[in-house]
């Protein structure tokens, strides 16, 4: 017997090439998917096991965080305000070095927490033990595409990691309902060398998964890059053949107009990441070229250690701001870029646009509802600009993933709230201790 | 007979030349003023009305938000993404053209209820019909520094808004329990010329209150401005006498080298208002060069048409992600930098700085408790950092304001929540309808 569930909302957020807004609609939801997005219609009760109506409400997919490290949460106000290689090699990478496997999957969870209750149904993840980050997930609900961080540097470990990930597509890709799929996870192109890469790149295409990268964060490895290699980080990318593949490149910050070329033509999915480009003092990607140029840009927060948190509202503003800001031109990313990017566009990154992304019918119901009735909403002369402009992620109340409820009332119902908050807290102080 | 109150927290942030956190502290408030912070005493029970006994609590000093125009709220998504001109040639002139005295009474009320909801408890407006603003400060409870816009083009009208402050001073000026103080509002020099702001100035001295102006918002202001009078426009008000005034002035983004040190040598107070600054495209202000130089800088959200909200911990992180990215330097502007701007910079900003801004014996006892059971607060590493790096507006669930509680648990005490909704609601879709 099929689970069927009706939520009618005051507000519902459909796609048709554009967002539009259903008022006093109805979303009916058979198991995991959606197979009825519209006005209101009359039903038979007796079809539907049960009938969510909801009031001053907007029914949205959730949204897709496509570049973080979900453990990270760990560091959270550990290390902040400091210059980037203070930051990793005082602070960072020796507390890193003592994470162990249970680290991890409390790490995990707590920004699991984080992301469901401020909307997040999906996240991109790049770590280590990613077993751990499977489990999480798989234990919380939430949908993830995992990576393992593979280094290139020494290559028996770069080996052994593309060996582990393997392992990883067997046990966990398309696993748990198909919440979970896998990536290769090459960290960069200074961790990884060009030889190192094109095995990734042969390896990606053997197993059928993409590959999660970090291309451009900082001005400085750029400048490594064309002394190293007489080309910048992009270029360098197209050249060994990696861009081939299905890529979701993170970051992107330093980019010529060759690069935004490329990345347009080969459609390299861009994590753009504005809250953790400026705290680290990275800098300000060029967002609104890239969407001029046609290039696919979706979000991410990064971890919350240079973040310093895991909020997809926050980061929807943030992009459409900032590139105002710099450009001195209000007209560009519009607030419809920056919701289109936080959904759509996320799906499309993570190659799961099939499956999620937008609320039609057929597609997976991964979906959240705003409380509408906060001072922030009001007056409403434009839903779109309300959810970009003046939104909270705390205004988000339920949170549906694959057709399952994770969040209703703002209470978790598939994780032990208080356990995990005790466990983040006493697993961080133990690391930090002594440091 | 003396209301005394006593509310213990988990931490209590205090300053003495830097921020100090208290751990299991208690503040001692008797009527408006506090008359104790610090650790734990024993007291006898009967000397005390109420004690307010919190856990996972953080109680500080109110947000000061040193620039808006509340009644804006109104108008809140009703114009995005357009360039500056457009925006208020068209839509935000026309609309505010039919403002009446009633819509700014209740405006102004939806700012107060979002303001108070977010933590902030002092805010300086400049906007017109300023009777209806001191009338909801006076009926919300929150603290104002007022100011009726004035636009010197128009000599006579001009000076018909200087008789108006001088009403305004004498009707509200330290009314309402000392809560409402009264500002000049010269608008700004492109439309206030130099010899109506020396009137303005005369005004302020003979008075004795301070003036809230715009300066320097644009590029196209700034060059307008050297055009007509061969100078910039801090220097052509310093240059005209104003700087001897004691000046609130917002935006000040587009300044040279010698424009930062006259603000910093005259001791103009700056309301940065980063939000308003990148959404309308305006661009970003030198914040980290004012601070280096040792101006004196607060944080303001300027008006909801423009940010889109009041939110002050969003300014706070904005204010220090900023600059930070901007400038590909991750350690100028920090935590403490940026809660100092939302806090005590505020305070000194309105002149108002032997009252409020701390929560030091003797001051008037305007505080909010935030609460710290959020996964977004865990782990604990920094409590300053999580306030800026990681903590929502939403996190506030008490508000005190001279002493009074005007917010406890989520829930406003002095305001009708529902009626303001409602009444901002109809009043904002009437003034746009046939727009």
């Amino acid at each position: 017997m099929s689970e069927i569930i009706l939520i009618q909302a005051e507000y519902i957020l459909t796609w048709d090439d554009g967002y539009k807004i259903i008022s006093d609609g109805e979303i009916l939801i058979e198991d995991s998917l959606i197979t009825y997005t519209g006005p209101r219609l009359k039903r038979s009760p007796e079809s539907i096991n049960r009938v969510l109506n909801t009031s001053d409400s907007l029914v949205m997919p959730g949204f897709i965080n496509t570049h973080t490290h979900a453990a990270m949460t760990l560091f959270r106000s550990y290390a902040d305000d400091m210059s980037l290689m203070d930051w990793l090699q005082k602070k960072i990478w020796p507390v890193e070095a003592k994470l162990q496997r249970e680290d991890i999957y409390w790490g995990t969870m707590l920004a699991i927490l984080e992301m469901l209750k401020g909307g997040t149904t999906c996240f991109a993840d790049m770590y280590f033990f990613m077993d751990e980050v499977a489990r999480a997930c798989g234990e919380s609900g939430i949908r993830a595409s995992i990576s393992q961080g593979l280094i290139g540097i020494e290559n028996a470990k770069g080996l052994d990691g593309l060996k582990e990930s393997s392992r990883l597509v067997e046990n966990w890709h398309k696993k748990d309902d198909g919440r979970i799929t896998v990536m290769l996870g090459p960290h960069a192109p200074y961790t990884c060398p060009p030889a190192y890469l094109q095995k990734v790149a042969s390896k990606a295409a053997e197993l059928g998964i993409p590959i999660h990268i970090h291309l451009s964060e900082t001005r400085s490895e750029v400048e490594e890059c064309r002394a190293a290699y007489g080309k910048t980080p992009i270029e360098l990318m197209d050249e060994i053949g990696l861009l081939e593949q299905n890529v979701l490149a993170a970051h992107c910050v330093h980019l010529t107009g060759r690069e935004i070329e490329i990345i347009s033509e080969k459609k390299v999915a861009v994590a753009h990441n504005p809250g953790s480009n400026l705290k680290l003092g990275s800098g300000v990607a060029p967002l609104a070229e890239l969407l001029k140029k046609g290039a696919l840009v979706s979000l991410g927060t990064d971890g919350a250690s240079s973040n310093n948190n895991l909020d997809m509202v926050e980061e929807m503003r943030l992009a459409a701001l900032l590139q105002k800001g710099v450009s001195e031109d209000p007209t560009v990313v519009t607030a419809e870029d920056a919701l289109t990017m936080a959904t759509l566009n996320g799906a499309k990154s993570l190659f799961l646009d099939e499956e999620i992304g937008t609320l039609r019918k057929g597609s997976k119901a991964d979906l959240i509802m705003f409380n509408l009735k906060k001072p922030h909403f009001y007056p409403l002369h434009n839903l779109i600009s309300h959810l970009v402009y003046s939104a909270a992620s705390s205004d988000v109340e339920l949170v549906m993933v694959n057709g399952k409820f994770l969040m209703e009332k703002g209470k978790l119902l598939t994780i032990d709230e208080e356990r995990i908050l005790f466990e983040a807290q006493n697993r961080a102080l133990r690391l930090v201790k002594d440091m």
